[in-house]
This record gives structure tokens, sequence and C-alpha cells, in this order.
């Protein structure tokens, strides 16, 4: 059964593309240019009704949304352990990824895509700049996890092993650049990304989608 | 191994306030007073840093976020099937369930508590009224699972078992009262939120917390 991903660069459709190159999976990536609008064609509304990047096929199945396809993933490809088997460990690595998907990622599309939320230009202006505040304390709180993990030498943010939730980290703490945040103002977490990203599956699909990790130019 | 719920009356915490009454187990309720700003307070800050419900507390075990616990509960009560046991069918029910939670209640969230997002009131009003439109139109696609699952004689939004779609969909039409919106103007989705609500375990946690799951009053 052959996989596709659809992605975007630098979407948090990296999360799922940094798996499956990690699982050294044979899938085809379909890129969906969403500067050009392409998730709004009438071809990939077919595949995704949201018009939405990530989305998995594998046979048969059609998945989107990060929590779905990384739990697909997961027990796609046991060996990787993406996420932890021990079921309390399992729990907090869902707990962290369902809070980075459901509070972290929105409170930075108010930064990127303000008009989502509103229809008058200063009233987007001002959700770009009280968001953007918000977004780094955000950030902060994952600076936080990645520094109490260094401290116990625990290697990734969900344990032993790769998996979401250091993608979404990289992805997200990337994203900070479009919203003047500098990544050396998260010292634990600059570094846990910057090892992450040189992980060979990861770097094989930051070449792919072409990103450069810090986006951020000073004032 | 004694287990508590975190639980605001009305809140998303509704949604495995239902499932541990649906299974009947034995927890401690622990009412949180979010408008008293009770989750606000040091010793609730204990429980959970981020001062939100729901909290499930299973013996040593502290787990946060809708998706975490929703989980647990399907691990611990294997017997109640609160998701599908088929593994395509349960990446569908995580995939409704994540976009409930990352986008149908993050919507909802700019009408009750603008003040999240933005500062200013005039910003805020237009939040309430923007977003307010958008949370309509994503009841109707609720409207619609509902509807298409009625057609075919399936019984709840995840399949034949109650679990967590239904309770979820329940909580985010209730909410629709806040927004002027009338769940009469989602008949499918209006039947199935009043069968699930005769439900045993979930009219016992509909009492416990004294809702009303008909909040619209005509303007």
């Amino acid at each position: 059964m052959s996989m596709k991903l659809y992605f975007s660069p630098g979407a948090c459709s990296f999360v799922p593309h940094s798996l499956l190159e990690t699982a050294g999976a044979a899938f085809e990536p379909v890129m969906v240019k969403l500067h050009k609008g392409e998730q709004n064609e009438p071809a990939y509304r077919a595949v995704n009704p949201r018009g939405q990047v990530p989305v998995l096929v594998d046979g048969d199945a059609t998945i989107t949304q990060i929590v779905a396809i990384v739990t697909w993933l997961d027990a796609k490809f046991p060996e990787q352990q993406f996420l932890p088997k021990d079921p309390f460990a399992r729990a907090k690595v869902l707990e962290t990824l369902a809070w980075m998907n459901n509070t972290v990622h929105p409170t930075f599309t108010h930064v990127f895509m303000p008009h989502k939320f509103a229809g008058t230009p200063d009233t987007q202006a001002e959700l770009k700049a009280f968001n953007g505040k918000t977004y780094a304390g955000l950030l902060q709180e994952i600076e936080d996890m990645a520094r109490k993990a260094a401290e116990k030498g625990q290697p990734f943010l969900g344990g032993d092993k790769f998996g979401p939730l250091d993608a979404y980290a990289l992805t997200l703490l990337r994203w900070g650049g479009f919203a003047q945040i500098d990544p050396e103002g998260y010292p634990a977490l600059w570094a846990h990304v910057q090892k992450v990203a040189q992980l060979p599956g990861v770097a094989r699909a930051i070449e792919r989608e072409r990103l450069q990790i810090n986006l951020y130019k000073a004032a």
C-alpha cells in the first residue's frame, strides 16, 4: 500500500514529514503551495475539504490532523516509538502534543493569518501584536520543557526517542521568526532544535522543504 | 487507585465527565468555579499550572487535555469502546476530536473570552461578532456529520458507541446559545444532542453540572 503526504513547506505538516523520513518510509511527498492558494483548488478540496495540510493517504485511508496522523504513524512504525509505550508517558506526550496543536499553533495563526479572526485592518494589526506577545510566552513554556529535559539528560522532549514534540517544537520556534522573536532568547530550546535538525530523517525533510530554521531578523 | 476529575460546569470538561459517568467509574468530582477565578488560586495552579479544566487524577497520574484524557479513559475502560477498535475508524474519530479541540473550541473562545486575544474593547467586540459567524459555520460541519450518521443508521458520531465526539458536540452546540445561535437551526445535530443527553451516564453529568442544554434566547 503506497503512502502520500500532502505538505506545505514550513507548515505543521513538517511534523509527519519528519516522522516519515525518520522511519525510512516509502511515500510520495506532494507539495501544496499555500501562498499560491493551491489548497483552495477543487483538486485539493477533493483530498481535504477543509483545504489544510497535512493529509496522509495510506492505501485507502485518508487522514488529516496532526494528532490523528501521528497516532497512525506510531502504530505503523512501532519500532520508532514515536509515542512512548508506557501508558502514562504516552498520555503526557499526547497532552503536550494536543496543547501545541490547540494553543501554541492557533496563537501563531493570529500573527500569520489575522484575517481568519477579524475583518478590519486595525483589528488585524492589534491581533498580530497582542498574540505575538502571547506566542513568546508559550515558547517560554517549551523552553522550560527543553531545559528540564536537558537537566535530567533526557535526549528528546517526549523521552528517549525522537518524536512529534521535537518536530513540532522546531516548527513553532521557527515560526517565531515571523513574529520578530529571536530563537536565541530560548537557549535550551534553540540548542535542542539545532540538534534535532541534524538527525538524518529530519534533515531530509528540511532539505525537501528548503527550510531556513532561523528566520529572525533583528529590527 | 482513586480517580478525581477537576471540572467546571458547562466547560469542555463535560467530555471526560460524561465518559466517566458512562463507564460507571468511581471518581471524585471536584468543581472548579471559573467565574469565581478559582482556576487562578495557588491550590489549583499546583494541580494544573495552566489553570485549565479538565484535569484527571488517576492514582499518581495527573493528565490534562481532552485528547490525552480521552485516550487514557479509552484504555482504562476498553469495554466502553470510547474510541473505535478498528485502526482507521479510530484515526477518523481522533481526527474529528482534534478538529473540535483545535478549531471549533478555540473559535468559541473568541466569543466567550475575547480578552485572551486582544486588549481593547472595540477589537474584542469585533472578535465576538466575526468569530460568532465562523462558529455558526463550524457547527454546520458538525450538523453535516450528524445528518450523515443518521442517514446511514449510525447511532453515534464516532460509530456504534457513545464517545467523546458526542459529548463534545453537545458541549459545542450548547455554547452556541452564548453566541445567539439557535440549536434548532441544526436539526440533525440538535436531535442527536437531545438523544445523547438522555443516556444515563450523560444525564448524570448534566445533573451534577446543572446544565440547561438550550441556552438560546431569541433577540
